[in-house]
Parts: C-alpha cells; structure tokens; sequence
C-alpha cells in the first residue's frame, strides 16, 4: 500500500520538502475524540529545530485540519492535516552528486529520473512533521484512555542517558515537555556538547531512542506476521535514519540463556503480570500488559559539511561533495516525536482491530 | 490482514501444532515458476530437528501442494502446501500453568479462552514449516534470476561465528548445503557444544542471524512505511523468538560519526555503487544494489526444564513450572532456514511490486 | 489482494477443477464461534449438482477443517477447509479450442499459457464448494445473532418466481431448506421444465437470484469505496456467470421521481425505520437497519452441446466447438448457496471492522 | 481500507461539503505520467452543475496538486490534489429532519451522533469533484496509453439515448467535450426538458449511465474476488445514487439460452477476438480485450422541495420536510463525468497489477 499505513486506522503521507504543502490523512478514526489543536502543535514543536544543535531552517509548522472534525471533535471520516512548507531555499538544491547515505541515488533509480531531488523531496525529513501531526492527534486520543507513551535520547554520541526510573510515569511526563529528552539532565548538557562540537568539525553524531509505553492492554497484536512488534518496527524503520529496531532487551537477549530471558509470571491484584520485562510487552507477537519498550538506532544525520566522496549522477563521474545548505549535526533528539506518533499510529491501530480504540 | 502477508505476492499461514495440518497459500505469484519439490524439501530438512541438539520429535515434513502448479511450473494462480503433523503426543499438554517466555498467557487473552493450548497451538513455532516452505518456492524463483539469500549463526551461546568473506557468494553456497550454518566450523562446533551443555542443565540459548543477499537490483522498496528495511522487519518479527533486527551496522551506526557512518559512492564499471556497505544496502528504505545484509537477535528458547515461577491459568495461582516434552535447547540454527524463507517472500514482494519478479 | 476478500474478516480460496483439493482459509474470526460441521454439510448439499438439471459429476465434498477449530469453537486464528477433488475425468479435456463464454481465453491470456485449462482450473465454478463452505461457517455465526440470510431464484428461463411475502423471516427458513429455492413451486416446477428442455436441446438457460438479509443492524459500510453496495457487489462479482447486481428496486430506480423513490422515513417502536425500502436497506453506503435486499443477474451457462464458433489456441485457427463433458444446463439454482455464502463473509466482514461481529 | 481503494494504485478521499477543502491523495502511480491541469480543469467542469437543471451553488473548483507533480510530470510519489470548498452557505442546515433517500440517518449511526451535518458532511456529492481530479490524472495517462473511456446518458426520466454508433471512438471524442452527455441531441434535448418539468415540480429523476472503454488490453483482472467487474462495481457504487452495475448485456443475459449468450470466438487480424460483445469485455473476472461495457442505474436525487415523511432525529419525533437549500433536479448528467474518473482509477489500478499501465 505504498505511502498508507494501518489495518483500520490508516494514515496516508503526501508531500516533498520543497513543494507547497505536505501532508496526511488519518482515516479509520472513531467518532468522538477530542482534538486538541494546541495539543499537536507542541508536539510538532517538540520535532522543531532548534538552537545551534539543529538546521537554521525555520520551520512555523502552522498546520489546519481540513476535514474529519467538528465540533472539536473527530467525526469519524478522514481526518486531513495540511503544512505549508515556507521558508524553502529551492536554490539550494541542484541535481547533480548525490549524498551519500541519503537517497539521492536510490531515490533516482526508483523513480526513473523523475524525483523532485529538492532538498530530498518527498524522502526528506520534512515530511516528518505531518507524520508528527498526525500521530498527535492518536497520541492524544490515547492518553485520554490511560496509554502514554514517552522517548528519551537513551544515546547520543557514545553518550548514555540514565534508564527509566522506578516511576515512569513521572519520566513520560517530564519527557514530553523536554525539548531535549533525557532522563539525566547531566548527560543531556554532555550530548549538547558533543552535537555542538560535531556541528562545528562540520560531522553529524548518531544515537538511540528508547520508547516507552505504559498502559497498553494485553491481548493486541497477531501470532504471524502483524505481530506487536513486527507492526511497530515496520512503521519506526520509516523514521529516517532508523537502521535497527529492538525490543526488552533486544540483542542483549541473545546471550542469555532461557533461565535467565524468560520473564516469571506472578500474580498481581489477581492479575497475570511478569516479574521482569525483558520481552518488553509483547510475547508470541501480542501484548501481555507489561510497559512495551523498544530502541531504535538512529544512524548520524548523513548531510555533512566535511568532504565526502560520491558520484555526480548528472555527468556520471566521481567527485566529492560538501554537502551545502542548512542541516542538523543531529536527528535523534528531534526524532523522538517523530518516534511518540509512529507510536501512537501503530497502537491505535493494534487496539482498532481488536475493537479497543 | 493478520496471518496475510504482502502485499502483491502475498503468503496466508494457518495450523496448529497438534491439528491435522498446517499449511500456507502463496498468492501473485507470477506464471511459470519452476516449481523443485526436491529443493522445497531440502529447505524443510535444513529447518528440522536433527541430532542431540534438537528436539526428539520426528517432523517428516511430507508437504503436498495441491493447487497452483502445473506441468511442474506455477500457473499464477494461489499455491497451496500442506504439510501433515505427525507424531504429535498431545497427551504431553494440559491447559494450566503458563510457559514464561511463551505466548500462553497473550493467547489466552488473545483469543479469550478459546485458543488451541496444545504445544503452543497457532504460535508454535512447528507453523515455521509452512513458512520455510512458501518461502522455498520464491528462493528457489530469486536463485533462478541470481538473487541468492543465506544466513549463518553470526553468534549463539556467547559465541560469535566468522564474518562474511571476500567470496560470499561461495559462503552462501556453503551455508545452504550446511546442517549447522556457521562460517568457521571450528566456532560452530563450540556452539554446539554450549548448545548440548545447555540441554544438559535443562537451560537453553539463544543466538543472532546474518542474513546476507546478493545480486539484489536498486529500486525496491518505498520512501515510507514500506520501506525495504520496514518490510524485512515486519515479516522477520514472525519468525518466533526475534526480538531485534538491524540492518548493515545497525545500533554501531548510532556511536558513528556521519563522516565514518556514511557509504562513500564510487563508479564500478559505469555502475553507482559504494565503497563501504554500512547501510546494509539500503538507502531511504530502498535497495541501493549493494548486498543486504541484516541481523536478528533470537532469544533463547523459553521451554526449559529448569523450574520456574508462573502462573496457572486454570486456578490464578502461583506456580513453578518445568516444561515437560520435547524442546530445543537452542533454535537460532534452525531458524536460519526460516529467516531464508522470510527474506524471500519478502524480496519476492518488493520486485513484484516493482514488475521485477 | 487477489485471491484474498475482506478488510477484517478475510477469506483466500485456492485450487483447481482438476487439482487434488481445493480450499479456503477464514481469518480474523472472532473466537469462540460454534463451528457445525452438519450444517457445513448441507450448505454444501444444497450446491451441489442433483438430478436431471445439474451435471452428472458426483462432487461428495467431503470437506475437513484442519486449523482454527478447538472443542467445536473458532479460536480465532485461520480456519482452514480442505475439499478433495473426486471423480475427477481429466481425459475429458485437451488444451484447444477455447470455450465461448468461458475464461479459456482470457486464462490464456492472463496467465502467459501457463494456466491450469483442465476443466477451467482455477476459473472452475468446482472453487465455489470452497467458497461455499466457509461462507457456512459464517452464516451460521449471523444465524445465532438472528442476521438470516436467503436466496431464491427470482427468475429462470424468462419465468419469474414470487416476490418474498409478509413473512420473510418464514420465506427464508423454507428456501434454506429447499433445494430448488423458490417461493412458488409452481413456478419453480415451470423453471425445472424449462431447464430441463433446454438440456434436451444441448443449450443452457440463466436466471436472476434475489437474496434477502433481515437482522442486519444500521451502521455497517463506509460512505466511500466501502460502501454496503460496494463491498456485496465486488464479491458477488466473483460468483462465476454473475453480469449484474443491483440493491432495492435497482435499475427501476432510473425511471421513478425521487418523491416516489425516496423511502419515507417513520418511527416504529421509538426505532426510526422506513415505511418502504425502495432502497434494499441501504443509504450512502451503510446499512440502515431494513432488510438488505438485492439481485444479481446470472447469464446461461456457457458449456453448452450445441455448436459454437471459436479459435482453437493450439493452432490459432477457427473452428467450432460442441463442448464435451458434463455440463448444468443451469446453474442459478445451484448458485444461490454460493450467494448465500459471499453474503454472509461481507456482512461478517462488515460487521467485524465495525467491532460488531 | 475505508476512503482508501486500489491495490497498486490507491486514492484515498477526504473532506466535507462545508468543510475549507476536499481532496484526494492517488499513490503508486508510475513516475514521469505528464500531468496537465487543463485537462484536469475541464473534467471538473463536466461535472459541475450548470444552468436550470443543477443546482444553484457555484462551484468554481480552483484545486492545487501539492505533491508528487515535478516538472509537469508524476514523480511516482503521492500526488495530493485540494480543492477549496466556497460559496458554502452553512446557515442552510441544521441538525434535525433526515432527509429521506439520504445518508442522514445511516451516518447519524454510523458516527454516533458526531458526523458533520451540513450539506451531508462527507456524504455528500461534493466529494466527487476530488474523486473526478483524481481520475482525471489517470484518465489522461489511459488516453496516452490508447485507452479511451466515455460515458453518456444512456436513459433519464424514461427516455432512452441511443446506443454507441459503429464509430464508438468518434462517439466518446464527442461525449467528452460534450456538456450533456448523449449520442443523439434530440433525445438530450427531451431529457433537460424533463428534468426541468421536474426541477419546477419540486421533484427530481434518475437515469442510466453507460460507460464504454476503448484499447483496453486483454489479460487484466483476477478470478476470484478482484475480478474486473468486482473491482469496477466496488468503485462504482460509491459514486451517490448509483444502485445497480451490470456489464455487456447484464440482467437481459438472465433471459437467454447459452447459444445466444455466448460471444463467439474469431480471428481477426491474427488475434481472438469474439463477434459479439455481449460479456462487455469480461470472461472470467478478466479483460478479453474487447471494448468494455457496463451500465449504472442512478436513483433519482433524493434532495427534493416535495413534502415528504421523515424523523426529527433531534426530536424523535414523525414529521415533514421539504428539503430547503439548493439542490439538483438530477445528477445523472454531471455524474458521468464522475464515473470516467471512478473508471480511470479502477483501470489503472489492474493494469498497474500486471504491470501494464
């Protein structure tokens, strides 16, 4: 299905960094959910750059619903979501080499020659911020029946943030009003650094983005194939830069032995828990009411200032390239709202086709 | 779609581990396939049991297909395998403690109290044969236009297998003719014997696959959502027991910097290629024409002899538990054989989408 | 999808006229639905070929469910139904002269010369005991949340039957237990004659089936694409030898004012209902809590001993065909189960995205 | 997939009729398709109501591409058109009498008490000026491609046009520059005639569409489920008021013998073509290559200034309406340009499947 995403809540992108609007359609939504405009625009500030660590590009983001409201409230039809992209220096752009580790070339292959490649068109991170919006709307819709979802900046620059602490509901929360998620303010300053000083040597640094999610219910997710985690990651890959996805304790599980993985059930006020959660939340492909916890690995921002070697696709010669124009030193830190409403969709959608939305 | 997957060639998988048969249709497949039943078969021995390291139970896997090929070469309409269990010894399960580990507890859920409980029912990881031999009729169909697709034990018991050599066309070629697919057969032979170690002491462990593909064509995959990256993952979080998948340096990228993460790109005989294959030969969510390579951390198996705190489910009880029947102390090695499967349907999708099949 | 129907209740059919078995797997069954195998059964019966107006192949359709069923009840993964092919006389077809009316042609075409052209392979209208079948399974599910569904043959060889009379629900359990459903027997008999003559005279007739749904609540469909009429008609579409369908009073809604066609609305029992229901139980889409009423035109069966001109494919070159092997001389007596079968997956597909199933 | 249809290519539809915009977002369509706005400009304005027999409202219909349009020719990435709604008088309507033969009642259902009311929200006909852009792309890139479709009156008010000429490509040239679509004048002539006397009656009628297509290859289509004209009738009977689709001969084939209904099979000019057409360019749920045919009755409007019975819904209470505002005597006319687009879309769609368009 290409550009859409979802069984029965779906969410359809559309748009190019440099056209005039980007765009999505959520569709599948329930009658009834409150929307909160104010709500998704500082979500989609919280994707924003900003400061020296982030692209000079100024992006206002206002954004207007033009169908599937009324009266504040979602109707139950498709809910579209239009950003205008202002601020666009096309000139900028020329086709011509292409940047390595960004799509430029594959982008050219696939399209036969006929890509917008301003500014990476509709590959671009820009289009982000619809989807940002978008989940927003969901992520919203969830809190209000008990499902948060939070992400931190687990690592940035070989630099580790403090894990999750004994009340994560108190991190979620400190974490969505923080423009740069971390747990340990400390390492967050030392990762601040470290992008400023990449930023400077004209490089990009990378990292990892840890989501947690408390509140989910049991029994969401299939055996096969749209399994909870297969859902999930096949909606993060779509964040740019994300080159691996796990969950619980991920790769880490693969050295342990049975005794050690597997996460002993007790009871808990009558219900089935796990005492520990290294599958983070999801067992057989469905959700066991434990927090879901996943990391994504986000690879460093690809667009440098430093020369790099690449192919000039218009002359078909090899060349090197300073890659021109305004670009973050770092993504993780803004990815994570991106990675909150990927989220979001893909829960909302799980709980959807249960009949749980 | 829940147990569909794809979306232009498409594969359904349905059984339980102790119902008559399990089975899987593939569907948009193009007309006139060679169909090799002997190669299928081939496939499903390098999936099954075999050996101290390995469960007791004889799977004979005598498949049939009965619809969709004809004069030896799919007709392009569904293709239907069946594959008969035998030797079930239902006898081994009742209804009551959960399994740690296992989706006991998220199946009864799931399903409400009507799951099939017997060795794990739709979950069991015998429902892999199915997909091992779907997977096989497209293997074989890439072969036959130079897209070859192998996996090795990349690590298991703490151990980590040689990575891919400078020929890798010859270690696939010796990975897929290999009951116990590792590089180095000197690390293979440790694993193996962690492997018996762990049985001994009714523990299990885990593991990590590489999955490697060549002679893969740029242009395959989506910009969002299906991206190829997104699409391997969702599918490989079917194959019971991943928890994590990356793909080229997956989570090392996130402690590069861009000038080190980033794939340098040169000229090779008039042809866009890179000099470094970081990015597991894919940009933007689409193949670049470099090899794919990509890595699924498999957690140990969760049924073991060793004691264990749960719950029965039949009386909301604590419990221990010390999973009787037949099990395998490890399953990364056979594994392999389904992960080849996953990548083909998978790929098979992708080109088809693209008119490339 | 192809051979897969449904959003979230699906249903993917597979096999051959001529192939060993044919079959279909139902997936997103909610859990818990008592499977009847007695009733499967006589749905079955009531498609099958019997006497002197059907073919004298013998199709026992001793069918098995191998998945998806425990204690009697859906677990809600796949059910899988299997279907032998029996009494099968291959020898009976050549690849040739391509049938008038048939999908000999088109198969060809299709499928690049690789089809299954024995007995129409997948085209076979034998595929529809599969079909028939699973739709069973769900007919008897609406059945027990009172959503009764009935077909009978509105008209035949130019003879009209009864209209439904004041007590549907009645008329429904009598043609559900009919084998030649009509709602006046003398008019079912006149059909029979008709039917009969025209076997006589190596030709064929067709007719019009009128299926009736009462029970069905307001609500299900969506206003675009998914509509009602749209989801009913895709499927019915795929009962072979259907030209048309139209809901309510249809194409004699083109020639009325809307101040005749509009169905008034009123309040029976505090419930808003319409006073007529020119609309067969459908507004914009959704289903307004009327019966569901609709027709579909089947044309003759093509497989007739009178001569026709064709091309034979072997030698590109004219010639005529009287097509050999047993053939109905109708078939819209035997479709009616096949209609009552696609009726009830929609509705249950229907009914599920909407969590009402 | 609710507002979203296609498999390869997708439109996805959005908005209400007092909503600030409408829209439609097509995906999957190839790269380097030119894309003229004038073209898309005078489809809009085929379906825009004009003089005494439409409504009053104006609706000028400025719509904006805002993606995947580079360089006047498709990228191949989402292509999202919008179109302001003005001229919207909202004043006109307030939440209270269903009108009958609209979807007030089935969406006050459907959307539990949250739809958007006013001029029947994202019911209403007014979406289709999105859905005939859309197709209007598609529609130009069939024409490139030699395939040609069309649409007349084929009947309204109980007057019939005549059938297409021996000529039927000079027909559809006329038929698409023609602001009342139908082959013989003076039978137009009658029918404005009508459709006034009703306009001054407070009453509408309905009418018959006939859609012909020109060059479409043979081979497209499936079996089972997307055969060709489930594919097409499941988009059709989204276009308002459409409640019936039969195809070649339809619901007249129910009355003939199978040596009259049979299209016989011949050579001409080396290819099989039949000498009739009476299947409308279908065997088997797939394209034989002929011209396709096919037939939608359209109920006449419901919006009429009539007294009528109906429900307060605010009130619960039996009343009348006259149905106030501006509103058509017919839209049979305008909804031709409607199932071109609808047409379009579906066509591209299967022949982007086989890889054809």
């Amino acid at each position: 299905m290409k550009n859409v995403f979802g069984n029965s809540v779906t969410v359809t992108l559309f748009g190019e960094s440099h056209g005039p609007e980007i765009g999505a359609v959520l569709d599948g939504l329930p009658s009834g959910i409150p929307v909160d405009e104010a709500y998704i625009a500082e979500r989609l500030r919280l994707r924003r750059p900003a400061g020296a660590i982030s692209t000079a590009r100024q992006e206002a983001d206002p954004f207007r619903i033009v169908s599937g409201v009324f009266d504040g409230k979602t109707t139950g039809t498709p809910l579209a979501i239009l950003i205008p992209n202002g601020d666009v220096r096309s000139r900028d752009y020329t086709f011509g080499p292409a940047r390595p580790g960004h799509a430029d070339y594959t982008g050219h292959v696939r399209y036969n020659g006929c890509e917008d490649y301003r500014g990476g068109g509709h590959f671009s991170g820009r289009i982000t911020a619809a989807l940002t919006a978008a989940g927003a709307v969901l992520m919203y819709a969830l809190e209000r029946k008990g499902i948060l979802i939070g992400t931190h900046v687990a690592r940035c620059a070989g630099i580790s943030d403090a894990p999750f602490s004994g009340n994560p509901a108190e991190d979620l929360k400190r974490l969505n009003s923080s423009d740069f998620a971390v747990l340990d303010e400390a390492k967050g300053a030392e990762m601040r650094a470290a992008i400023e000083k990449a930023a400077a040597e004209g490089d990009s640094v990378g990292g990892v983005l840890e989501t947690l999610v408390l509140g989910m219910p049991a029994g969401a997710g299939e055996p096969w194939f749209d399994t909870a985690e297969g859902e999930l990651a096949h909606a993060l890959f779509s964040i740019p830069a994300v080159k691996g996805v796990e969950f619980g304790d991920g790769f880490a599980l693969a050295d342990m032995m049975g005794s050690e993985a597997n996460d002993p059930l007790v009871l808990k006020d009558g219900q089935i828990v796990s005492a520990t959660n290294r599958s983070g939340g999801i067992n057989g492909g469905i959700t066991n009411g434990m927090p879901i916890l996943f990391r994504c690995a986000v690879k460093p921002t690809p667009s440098i200032r430093k020369e790099q070697r690449t192919v000039d696709m218009a002359k078909n010669r090899e060349t090197t390239i300073s890659v021109p124009g305004r670009h973050d030193p770092a993504i993780v830190h803004r990815a994570r709202a991106v990675a909150d409403s990927v989220t979001a969709i893909v829960l909302a959608d799980l709980l959807s086709q249960r009949g749980l939305l």
